[in-house]
């Protein structure tokens, strides 16, 4: 069952992206490039698409958005509105749906999870209704789907399905900075620092090595 | 009262302008390379935007659609799904709703006609649902209004308006083919013509003249 994966490199859609090949889903890993402050989550993207020999596109957005996370100010160290992209998700999605309906493709997948609602676009009742509006919008897409198997979900429940899956974590990348390795300050590091010692885990992101050739 | 127009630099869309401002909005234009075969229409809507002293945004967004308006295959005669660009218009209503959730604007008008309605995406439905789903997906958008004041007019009643308004006809492109001339043949020259015939009005661009500039 062919289906889109929305895939940041990041640790959640990973993780995610392994519970579906579970599934027996074939993925079609779909990243974009949004003006991110640096590359390392997109290598990770790549990378892990490529391990799984699954196709990956890779779209490049206008970089019109004015956020922490693309580079304007300093990435603050708990949620705030600066590190907010607006409707970043909605572009995402509605992206992957033109993709489907070009594709009579019907699923999407996209890891928002419980941690993730201080978005407004990551919460389900706002995803539900872009997905009744999507159905709407194409020849292809009134059954739709946009799936979001990681909403109830907090990082350490994610970690440790991950972990289970044997989602290669040094391909993932959570750190809102763009340094060799980790920052450990920002709200991404500190979330996922905080799962894998919840596990009593080493995080294989934290030893550097392969990711300092991302 | 600020808002966003879509402004393609075809004639609905510059009517619509034209629209606005006699009410008294102060818009914002906002424009797309999505790929396009040609940059006419969007010569058309900066020089539109520069005439009345408005901000005009152009977006490049990625060129993955395959459509006869992007420049596969050839441009039919009268519609046919060759010519829909996927999601089109959801893509351009999300980002316009971006640049209100950041900007603090509340009003986004889009130039959809009585004669669009082939197209999923700009139909009365879709749109309404769509703009349920922006209004979520912010955290300054739950005000949200997607203006459609074209949506019940045929083409006629638009170029109508638009001569009451002194549109300046000369500065808006419909030919879906990038000549110096309209090709006369496509489903969008179609169209133009027979309303300014119905009107008994010559329709400038046919001249040439200034479009030649183009």
């Amino acid at each position: 069952m062919k289906s889109i994966v929305l895939l940041s490199g990041g640790l959640d859609s990973a993780v995610m992206l392994y519970m579906c090949l579970r599934e027996g889903w074939k993925p079609l890993c779909l990243s974009f490039r949004y003006g991110q402050r640096h590359g390392r989550e997109l290598e990770c993207a790549r990378r892990l698409a490529a391990l799984n020999s699954l196709e990956h596109l890779v779209m490049d957005l206008p970089e019109i958005f004015q956020s922490a996370l693309t580079g304007v100010g300093n990435i603050p160290p708990s949620f705030d509105r600066s590190i907010v992209v607006p409707l970043r998700n909605y572009l995402f999605l509605t992206f992957a749906a033109a993709v489907c309906e070009q594709r009579d493709i019907s699923d999407i997948f996209i890891g928002v999870t419980a941690e993730d609602e201080d978005f407004p676009d990551c919460r389900w009742e706002a995803l539900d209704k872009l997905e009744e509006a999507l159905r709407l919008g194409g020849f292809n897409l009134s059954n739709l789907k946009i799936h979001t198997p990681l909403i109830g979900m907090t990082k350490v429940e994610i970690v440790k399905v991950g972990l289970e899956l044997g989602v290669p974590f040094h391909l993932t990348w959570s750190c809102y900075a763009g340094g060799s390795r980790p920052c450990g300050g920002c709200l991404a590091c500190q979330k996922r620092m905080n799962a894998f010692k919840a596990l009593k885990v080493e995080d294989p992101i934290e030893r550097g090595g392969e990711t300092s050739l991302l």
